[in-house]
């Protein structure tokens, strides 16, 4: 009798695995094409006879965008992985969250070519930092369902208190850069260095997760 | 004697994993794709050196246009992960209706495309609103077909009633809302909302198939 | 002692399951960016304020080139997917085929947005079919290894007659296209018709290569 | 007491493949798009009404660019596989270096757009061939991470002396070729040619990293 159920298991972890893939193509493309405003710029250079150095002064800031929005791309599929690390089946809110990230992590390419290409408002500023913050508490969401939903997990353990925290306090962090850049004017990205107090913030939740993971299970 | 049997096996299923694997790659292109003409705004309007503002005022229409067309994506896919569960084996027949479905899915970036950028007109409507009920219809031949050919499955069990009602309900609305938009001037996407009756009518049409069901098996 | 040996064949199948991953991840990209074009259409006949019809009528070779290059590279797929079938792993030379073939199918976007666009010229069909021309014969190239190079197949069968003779039947048929296409003019892309004699073709070939394989093991 | 552990390994082995994976769909994505700045000139050739021919003549070096950056980025991806080959779990070291090199390689893509559409600058060159330089050297400094850290291959034997000489003298040469490329005025890209020597440098190299292998080990 036991045979159908571990079959169906195997079944379970195969739509995960199918999940996952998709998912890991859509970032994967969405990562690459962050280049795309740095290519049109070139054909606009090429159309205007530009040199290729005043080509790359002109655009050094589209170029520190191009890097920033890679990296958060990537970090933030550094916790994806580590939250799906965790999970062996879905439900239908995973899903439902896991297309929602989806879509923020595609349209982050829109902001992302227009803070490399417009000149700077403050409607940029919170479009751009706004949609990194609501990916990741969409993230977090998800580490939240995953950690509080066993069926979810089938066996595998929960997330230590220390990913709980992690995942928590990059949201908070993203939450925080986000009212300081459009409260405090020409503070602008630089208050995203705050993205640095991530792992000391981190130590501070923990002791907090701790116990609400002992309490809650 | 069962050794080459189970081997055989084996390889139609790592070939079935491959042909989900090639369309999973064509759908998440073609979703993280939806975004290119939001990309080419970004250029026009830093080329006509417009403000953040006003770029977004004047292309609010075509963010919705991206958005409705990633969630009708991103749906059709969930519903092809559901259909492909059913499958270990693939006959010319399934290969052939899965290009075609990858066909409707690339092909949509072009009305996407069109409906965002030009003035609307009901070829454009038609044409936006056809294709995405045609790759409809698409999947729930490849639902039929599955539910109806054995070597397909080849074990695996067929369908539950629920899941054909919700297939074809789909479809059935898709082509209400196409007939809709263009007999009703003035109704245009607005008939799109008519999908939310998608659950009442798979409902309805439940009994139905569960009643087709057993007659045919 | 079997067991080390297990294992290397494990680690084979591996290496040649991230090669058919990979070609297949250039191959689904290359399909889906043929669409780029058209796209590119889309912001043109924005900026130049044309009617969705007047686009239409304008651009309806371009969507039936975009058509044809789906068309072929969806069935060199399906060919390079019959012929890793039989691969459980790869030598120096597989590899460098599949590099060469996956450059034709990504330079293949090249003359396909030029036959698109510009004006048709002798040299424009010869390098559109030309390169069709030349991905089918590498890929002919590795049916031809993959059926003589037993390493390649390690225990699995070789390809049946059927399998060598619809390969090279199809490459045939191209450089045929290739040379009428350029040598009667007027005759141009409906050459490509030509490609519907493939199974006829086939057929006929079929009891050569039978007589070749068997004379050959 | 072994089970928890098997468990365990075959986790981190997923965890791996997931990362593989990730990496083979970001290089797969970028080698396709360095065909987009040839789709580029089409366009731009479709709007200033040149013919075909005349419009190859004049970006007969992009298409060289194009097939450079092609060649590159697949050796690249070659040595990247025969690197993982040894993998099966990884370390926070390598997952940064991982995501370090798709960086390069994704932005390669941006120097080969200048260099196919900008006229030719010192710069450029630094830029370009450097960008390539720093690739290969990320690739080298994977190279002997996993060749010293048995914790990242667990089991699997470690690459022997011929596989480490490989990579070096191709980082070596890369360096050499920016050098070369720079002080030597009118050598430009033909200083690429070097890498032809890879193969003698290697062997030339081999016994020196062979002493080093029985010395640390």
């Amino acid at each position: 009798m036991a045979h159908p159920e571990a079959s169906e298991q195997a079944q379970d972890l195969k739509n995960v695995e199918r999940l996952k893939f998709f998912t890991d193509a859509v970032v994967a493309i969405a990562l690459t094409l962050l280049i795309l405003p740095l290519l049109e710029s070139v054909s606009e250079a090429a159309r205007t006879q530009q040199s290729a150095t005043d080509m790359l002064a002109e655009h050094s800031g589209q170029i520190m965008t191009f890097a920033l929005s890679f990296v958060v791309v990537a970090s933030f599929w550094i916790v994806h992985h580590r939250i799906f690390e965790h999970v062996s089946r879905y439900t239908p809110a995973l899903m439902g969250l896991s297309f929602l990230w989806m879509f923020t992590i595609v349209l982050l390419q829109f902001p992302t070519a227009m803070v490399g290409a417009l000149s700077p408002e403050p409607i940029l500023l919170g479009l751009y930092i706004g949609l990194m913050a609501l990916s990741s508490l969409i993230l977090s969401a998800m580490t939240w369902l995953v950690s509080r939903d066993a069926r979810i997990r089938s066996g595998r353990p929960t997330f230590e208190a220390s990913s709980l925290a992690a995942s928590f306090s990059s949201s908070l962090l993203f939450v925080l850069v986000l009212c300081l850049a459009l409260l405090i004017p020409g503070l602008s990205y630089y208050a995203l260095f705050l993205l640095f107090l991530n792992r000391p913030l981190q130590r501070l939740l923990q002791p907090y997760f701790a116990r609400l993971q002992t309490r809650l299970t």
